[in-house]
């Protein structure tokens, strides 16, 4: 399936079982598809509850670096949506897997300097890794290279990794120190996602991509980016879940994320129109991003097309 | 002259000599070249005293964006070398012109939002224009869509251009309201200048481009650059001073920056080692960047070379 051929709109009782015959795993996208910022849209809980009723397995992949899948879990109770930590996947998590599994850090060992959000400090203090950097109130002093803390005694000899995520943190102080240890050839430079924006309470704001570019423009170096539409992210979710991908449904908001991460690991698509995107843009992508299989209003059309009530 | 013939080594009498022969005005970048940050270089006033006592004309070109000329005049006081306001060109100043005179935007009706630090400020009020953002402190609070000043009563409809240089006070908070500004398409994107890094007590610390790389990621748009190597800096120098380019040899550290300036300037070039680049640079560039016509360890191999005490 490569995209191309003219999406299926979901506007029907029989379009909609037919789609949900076809697959038997969903992996939904969280912002712009269940919820706006902290609004639960209408009838999502319904439609998970329906989908699971049927027998369906659900995941959630998400590319917010900025909470762990514990807090994640969280925001899914303060909806009263029933949710376990195994089925959430976020692009902080897919990083900590990268250092750990592609890079091959050793905990205890190794550390890791983080410019961003202590979704991404948990993931990897989870899974042993001293961090560096984050939210460290030390990094909101003025920067002076001659006084910065992280400088004066020269850099950690044991950092062996940059992971950079969206850092609403970001501070003059902590691109320097970040910039130094990115000039150290033997340090690798991981990215959680490369979202340019972010929309919130009706705004749009700068995304992950947006703080990792200046990291990008001062050192030359690009990142590997952990979260959608990167494979790796896939397979840890294949490798952690034994998924059908032939039988997989991959839900979200976005083509250049979403929907290209669905097409290129041949997964069915569905594009929900609740978040960044518009039919138009459904209909007619620029030719840089594939079309979805199936797109929809939003999510909860599953669930008010097919129930009797 | 194209920059593509070898660069000639000044280091003899004779060279040296030669050199200063050709040319009646010299430009001159100031960091790395007079001074590395707070360190003037040796022989640098006795350089400037011997080029004026010979009748040259001497002017000052800096990418610098967070100083003033009138803080640049300052900072040669500091350092015992007599200047006077006319003979100092700041990329600040020249985003100040491009704002006046290419986009025409008219004092005490239009306004701009400040992404960078006093000097751009400075300048900008010089000319009465009124400006916005910059180093208020509002902005120092913790960005919050729906409770931030600059957002709560809408953005201000006056402001026609955003104008963005090195801000060692970037946070969240001004990246998010210049974005804002930036999703108006009636608003101008002008920079100071682009340089990606800034040498700085022994560090290379982000320069201007890199927090100018986070707007350009999150908007999608490119600014005007009015710093070197924009050459509109140039004609508001030759503007100002009437100087005869074919006479004239801009004097810098930087082969993209400086010598790319004076290159496609058609003026003389000549690189010193004192600051950024190495001779192996000087001599083989990348591909992409030209020559200089002189190179010399340091300016002060112009007096230190011809002085006979």
């Amino acid at each position: 399936m490569t995209g191309s051929s003219l999406p299926t709109k979901i506007e029907s009782r029989e379009a909609a079982e037919e789609f949900m015959n076809k697959y038997d795993s969903f992996l939904f996208d969280c912002d712009g598809v269940l919820w706006l910022g902290n609004y639960l849209l209408p009838n999502i809980r319904e439609t998970l509850a329906m989908l699971k009723s049927r027998g369906k397995k659900l995941y959630f992949v998400t590319n917010n670096s900025t909470k762990s899948r514990a807090a994640y879990m969280k925001k899914f109770a303060s909806f009263d949506i029933p949710v376990s930590q195994d089925q959430i996947f976020t692009s902080s998590y897919a990083a900590a897997l990268y250092v750990s599994g592609h890079i091959g850090l050793v905990p205890g060992r190794d550390k890791v300097w983080v410019f961003g959000e202590s979704g991404i400090i948990d993931e990897l203090k989870l899974m042993g890794y001293d961090t560096l950097g984050g939210k460290d109130p030390l990094l909101d002093i003025p920067f002076d290279p001659e006084t910065s803390p992280f400088l004066v005694n020269g850099l950690d000899p044991d950092v062996k990794c940059v992971l950079a995520g969206l850092d609403t943190n970001v501070n003059y102080h902590r691109m320097s120190v970040t910039l130094q240890y990115l000039q150290k050839p033997g340090v690798a430079f991981v990215a959680t996602n490369l979202d340019s924006t972010l929309p919130l309470k009706g705004v749009i704001l700068p995304g992950a991509g947006t703080t990792i570019s200046s990291l990008v423009t001062a050192s030359g170096r690009e990142p590997i980016a952990c979260g959608k539409p990167n494979l790796n992210m896939l397979r840890s979710i294949i490798d952690a879940t034994n998924l059908d991908t032939s039988r997989t449904c991959m839900v979200g908001d976005r083509l250049n994320t979403d929907i290209k991460f669905g097409t290129d690991g041949m997964l069915g698509t569905l594009l929900v129109l609740t978040g960044i995107e518009t039919e138009e843009n459904a209909l007619n992508p620029n030719s840089e991003l594939p079309r979805p299989m199936y797109y929809s209003k939003g999510l909860s059309m599953l669930y008010e097309l097919t129930n009797d009530a």
